[in-house]
Formats: structure tokens, C-alpha cells, sequence
């Protein structure tokens, strides 16, 4: 949609390129969907049928393939997974919904797969009809050139308005055997709490069930994926996506049925890794993005309530501005905390930008040292921490500033 | 706070001068509050105790004045309103109390009036301490010196990044006898529903009483001050009252106690004229706007969800970019409408930006020509119609467009 932004600043130094995961083997094609000279469709087809786990947009408005996930999931088991870059296939009514069942079709066909465990996703423009046999008349193709090496081709074929491709990885001992979790996201615009055009797909070769694979991405997305905004706006595609093929058990590794089986350990932290990771991402590609923002919400009566009062500082155009314009303000942070509609003590308000205190006991701090503010705001990630005096509930959320970029890549790319 | 701005495109061809409202004066002084070289404290005061309604932000972190005013509004009566620019008193904590409780003593002293029927708003900066006693030196001279005719004068002292003064006037027939009601409104950044930065001020020679007047107010405000939106930021500040002097029963007019007294049915639409006027000048001065825009939700299940999805379009940093780049961009409101949690039927949603429907059925309209909307797309004043199929409630609400100016006015003006 927009033309080509620069790589963000915010890139971080080097992609990772994992070793591969056993069982899942990934393709992508330049299918002329929408854009030209690109990759645009990608393929992850598993050796065994894997357990999937899923998480989507609560759009009210949710787009065709999302629809179509959700209802798959239910059944826990994934062959394949198609994904398109350049078209949401969203808001595309009854047409949106056959061209999924079309791409469905000759997906199980070509990968001799059955339709109900084929997953998609879409992302791109939305509203205009998405020419399903274009996608269609790849996925032979793709199927035959799967490798388990092609991760980071996955990462890129999905791109839209990203700067650059996001690829995590992590790994954690499960029974004796070392098993590893690859991720990869994309996402710049559009992203908010409840998801974002976000998609992102994980796979691990650890031999989980479907329902505990589930019950640990819906926590896990709570602190990671779920805790970012660019700029508030959700869209009508997102999509998390969990695929578990469980070729480690050729290693030894236990299968693991319930997701409060305290084998899961260090599983559970290298997920919440893999999506953190992935989500700061994310962020650090928010459309024009010259700041890393992380706000940390303490004193507050519940976590929902710290939550709540973190993504109001994160979500004002006014934070986010000062912040682009390198101003300690914490009077914009006072506003935005006192706009939540949480309870916050103002008179015992402590709001903190990195190391130096601004505000203490609901006034400027009597110490607070202005060149110092300013030199800390100069950095390239900037640290807000405010206490609003409550209890003792906290809650951390990251987002971006707001650049007059940001204003130029979503409103200036058709003059 | 930001340099002054260049006079918004959108602003009112001319300032209204309405006759003098019979019973209040007014006057302005350049106190040095922050401001040099202009006015930024003005006193409007009775000459007979004024009925007194008032409606406050919903901020948890509300201002010294804003507390006071709360504090003292249930008594119902006015002498004196006092307003001063270029400090919001907010976030300072008891300093900010005192302040304004010094206010009031040399305001009750050089004016002859009780304390209590004094009352108060400040705005600009946040957080930083308000010397009260720049204020209170300058009370006598401004009782000395307030003319009826200064309304203008008024709307000019409490502007902050203002680019123009906003003024607005009605009549109404009450009993046998013309009344009027005049206005005057400050905001321009920081403006979400809930009210904003917003202070405004109405003044009428209505004989009545205030528990009327606060009923009238209460709901005038739901479909005015509180259906626009520029940043969705709300201040700490936001003050709308209405005084009311009674001085037209000397003409004859009948003293109302209630506001379902049906001879109040003229007085209450002039009533909705003047605050929608004001609320329309707060949004075509949003910082940085280029665009007017009208949202009108339709088919919704209920008026406050048609409202809350109404806000979730007017809010849309992509919605907003869109129209600053003049593009018809259907999509973006779809995903408004997803995410504002309400019900509505994708397949039977209907768009249209002013007389073009763009969207039908939950699909592009088959018979829609982007070249008409193109050019709809380059006018000043956009109004957006979204029937989201589920019932038959509707709501609109206002909002400007979202530009560079905005991101360089709100991040650039320490650099």
C-alpha cells in the first residue's frame, strides 16, 4: 500500500537465522497477488499432521481466512499453512469467503492434505476481491520446494509495509531433550491491543497437544502480542498461529497433554521469549518509528487496571509526539493516565523517565534535573514508569513515537 | 506551549459580535501568567447572583480549579467566573489548591462577593505551579474596567494554541420575550469526548433556575462537546458552564424552575445551536487540520454503540491520515467499525463518503467510481456515513483530519 520506508532505525542489527524444526518444511513464490518482483505467498507444509494452536482479531469485521481458521481450530491438527502478502482478502463478503474455499481445494489436492487442515492467512489492502486462483495455481509448486531451511524466506514473502523481515527463535529442555521454538511476524501498521495486522506463526518440534498448546499461547499473548500498539487501529486480520510436530519424541522427548504439566517450564518461558520477541519487533517496525517505547504501569488497583492505564499512555498522540519530539512531558502522561478511567491517586503520582524521577507525590519532583531529562530522551529507547499510588497491581506494554513519517506513510501514499 | 500556529484553514470566515448578554461584564488583562504581549486572565461578573451549571472532564487526575468549581457548584450561584491562560493548574498538587484558594480570597475581597460564588478554570501548561498572586493582583482592576461588550475580548484572553477566538450566539423566545444565549470556547488540541482542553463559557438572561439549567446542559453536551474528538486526548481541565443572569424578567420573562417545563423547548434548541457552533469552531481548530469531518453511524443497535463506533472512525489515526491524504479509504473504516466492539453485520455494512457509496453489502459497491470519490475527497468539509445493518439507532460526531502539522506541532516545539 505505502511505497518502500527505509529500513527503521529501530531494526534490530541482524536477522537470526535459526536452525530448522524438524517436521515443518516452508516454501514462497512470487504469485503476482498484488505486487511485482517480490515473494508474496508462502507455504509451511508438515511432514505429520502437527497440533495447531490459534489466536485471532476481535474485529468485529474479521477477514475471510480468519473466519476460516477459527472455524478448523476447533479439530487441533494442521497439515499446511498458506499465506498471502498484498491482499487482506478482507471485507470482501461472500467472493472472500469462496476464494478461501477455492485456495482450500486445490491446496488439498496438490498437497494431498485434507481441506480442514489447511490454515490461512491474508494480509494487505482490504476490500478488494483476492483472485484466489492466482494462490491456487502455486501451491504444487511450493509443495515441491519446501525445505525446513526457508524459514527466513517464510518471514519475508509475508511482508507488506515492514521494514524489515522478523524471524525469533528460543529453546528449552522438555524431559531430558532439547527441543526449540522458531517464530515469524509481520506487522508495522494497524497494530493495537487485541492483535494488530499482525500475523505471526510459531513452530516447535516439541510434542505438545492441541488444548495445551492453545491454553499456553492465549496466556502467553496476553504479555507479549497483546501488550504492543502503534497506533491503536486493529485490524481484520490478525493472526497467531502455534504448530507443534512433535518430531522431538524421536529424541526422546515426552508428549505432554496438559498445558499445567510442570514439564512445560522451560517451554512456557521460551514462548513467551519467541512472542516477546516477535512483538518488540513489531514494534521497533511501527510505521515511521524513531523511538522504542517501554511503559511500565505500578501501584495500580488490579493488573487489568495497570494495563489499562499503561496502553492510555501508550495509545495518546500526545505521549507519543513529545516522545518523538525528544520532551520529558510528563504532564501529557498525567493526562493520559488521568483519561483511563482507572483509579490513580494524583496526589501520590510518581512517574519516572528512565533512571530520573519527574514527578513525585503528584508534582514536579523538586530534584528533578531538566538536562538530564533531556539528555535521557535523546536516547533510542526510552524507559516510562509511573506509579499512580493505588495497590500493587503493575503492568508493561511497549509502543512507538509518533513521527510526522507515520502521518506521511499512511496519508501521503497516493498523492 | 507550541509556536503560534498559522490560522487554521478551517476557522469561521468571521467572528461573531453578538449583543451584550444584560447582566454580566467582562474584561481581560495581560497578567504575565506565562504568556507576554497579550491578555491571559479574564473576569466575566455578575451583577445579580447567576444561576450556575457546569459540566467537568472526567480525568482522574483533574485540576486545582476543577476541583473547586465541583466543589462549589451545588450551591447554584455566581458572581464571578475568573479564567486564565498559559497555566492549567493541573498536577501541582496542594500548592495548586492554595493557589487557587488565593485566587478566591483576593477575588472575594476586591469584588465584594462571597468565595464560593467565585468560580474558576485555567489552562495551558501541566504541572508546573500557578502563581496565584499574579491573578489576584489584577482582580480590582479588572471589576473597574469590565464592560458588557467585552465578550470578544474574553474568547481571545483564554486561547492557548488557538489559531482563532471562537464565539457563537442564539436567541430564543421564552414566554413572550427574546433571550439570547452567548458563547465562548477555548481547545484545540487534547480534544476527545469526555471534553478535552477544552474550556468553554455560555451566558444567558434566561430567568433559570440552576437545577434546570444543569438537566439542559448535562444533555447538550452528550451530542456537542462530547461528540467531537481531534486527538482523543482528554485534559485535566475541561470546563463547560453555563450562567445564567435572569436579567430578561425585567422585560417580562417568565422565571423557569424546571427543565421540562415545556415553554423551554425554544430556549433549549438555541441551547444545542450554541454549544454544537462552539464544538465545531474547538475541531476546525484541531492542531494541524486540514479536514472537517462529519461521522454519522447509522443501523446500530443502540445510540451509545452507534456513538462508541462513531468514535472508533473519529479516533482512527489511519481513518485520519487517510482523509488528510484525500483518499476514500473504505477499508480503514472497516476496521473502525471491527474494533470498536459493538455489533455490526460485515456483510451488511454500507459506506458512504458524502454521496458516494463506496461500499455496499459488506463489498467495494460494484457501482463505485473512484474518480467521483476522488474528487468528493478534495473538498474541506467530508462527511463519512456508515449503516452498520444491526438496528436503528444512529449517532455523529466530528473530528478533523490527522497531518504532519499535527505530529510537528505537538513533538517539535522544544527542537
Amino acid at each position: 500500500m505505502a511505497a518502500p520506508s527505509p529500513l527503521s532505525p529501530l531494526a534490530p542489527k541482524k536477522t537470526p537465522s535459526p536452525p530448522p524444526i524438524p517436521g515443518v518444511r516452508f516454501a514462497t513464490i512470487a504469485a503476482g497477488v498484488r505486487y511485482s518482483g517480490r515473494t508474496d505467498v508462502m507455504l509451511a507444509v508438515f511432514d505429520e499432521p502437527a497440533a495447531v494452536a490459534g489466536v485471532f482479531t476481535r474485529s468485529r469485521c474479521p477477514s475471510a481466512p480468519v473466519d476460516w481458521c477459527r472455524d478448523h481450530l476447533a479439530q487441533g491438527k494442521a497439515r499446511a499453512l498458506i499465506v498471502n502478502s498484498g491482499n487482506a482478502n478482507a471485507f470482501t463478503g461472500a467472493v472472500g469467503a469462496r476464494a478461501v474455499a477455492h485456495v482450500a481445494e486445490a491446496a488439498s489436492a496438490a498437497l494431498n492434505v485434507p481441506q480442514h487442515e489447511i490454515f490461512m492467512a491474508s494480509t494487505g489492502v482490504i476490500g478488494e476481491p483476492l483472485d484466489g486462483a492466482r494462490i491456487a495455481a502455486v501451491i504444487k509448486r511450493l509443495g515441491e520446494t519446501a525445505r525446513p531451511e526457508a524459514l527466513g524466506d517464510a518471514a519475508r514473502a509475508i511482508m507488506t509495509t515492514d521494514t524489515f523481515p522478523k524471524v525469533a527463535t528460543a529453546r528449552a529442555v522438555l524431559g531430558d531433550v532439547e527441543v526449540s521454538i522458531n517464530g515469524f511476524a509481520k506487522g508495522a501498521g494497524m497494530i493495537a491491543p487485541d492483535m494488530a495486522t499482525m500475523l505471526a506463526f510459531a513452530f516447535t518440534d516439541a510434542p505438545i497437544a492441541a488444548p495445551a498448546l492453545q491454553a499456553m499461547l492465549s496466556k502467553s499473548v496476553e504479555r507479549s502480542f497483546n501488550a504492543i500498539t502503534v497506533d491503536s487501529d486493529t485490524s481484520t486480520s490478525d493472526t497467531l498461529m502455534l504448530f507443534a510436530t512433535g518430531a522431538a519424541v524421536a529424541r526422546g522427548a515426552p508428549k505432554i497433554d496438559a498445558a499445567n504439566d510442570p514439564r512445560l517450564a522451560a517451554f512456557k518461558r521460551a514462548l513467551d521469549k519467541v512472542l516477546l520477541d516477535l512483538a518488540h519487533q513489531v514494534v521497533r517496525d511501527g510505521e515511521g518509528a524513531r523511538k522504542f517505547i517501554a511503559i511500565k504501569v505500578e501501584g495500580a488497583r488490579s493488573r487489568k487496571a495497570a494495563k489499562r492505564i499503561a496502553l492510555s499512555i501508550a495509545n495518546s498522540p500526545l505521549v507519543k509526539t513529545a516522545v518523538a519530539g525528544e520532551d520529558a512531558n510528563w504532564g501529557r502522561i498525567v493526562m493520559a493516565v488521568g483519561k483511563a478511567g482507572e483509579r490513580a491517586e494524583r496526589d501520590r503520582l510518581d512517574i519516572h523517565f528512565g533512571p530520573i524521577r519527574v514527578a513525585h507525590n503528584g508534582m514536579r519532583d523538586p530534584d528533578y534535573d531538566e538536562a538530564a531529562a533531556s539528555a535521557y530522551m535523546k536516547k533510542q529507547a526510552i524507559d516510562i514508569r509511573v506509579n499512580v499510588g493505588v495497590g500493587g497491581a503493575t503492568a508493561k506494554v511497549w509502543t512507538c513515537d509518533l513521527t510526522k513519517e507515520y502521518v506521511a506513510i499512511n496519508g501521503d501514499y497516493r498523492s
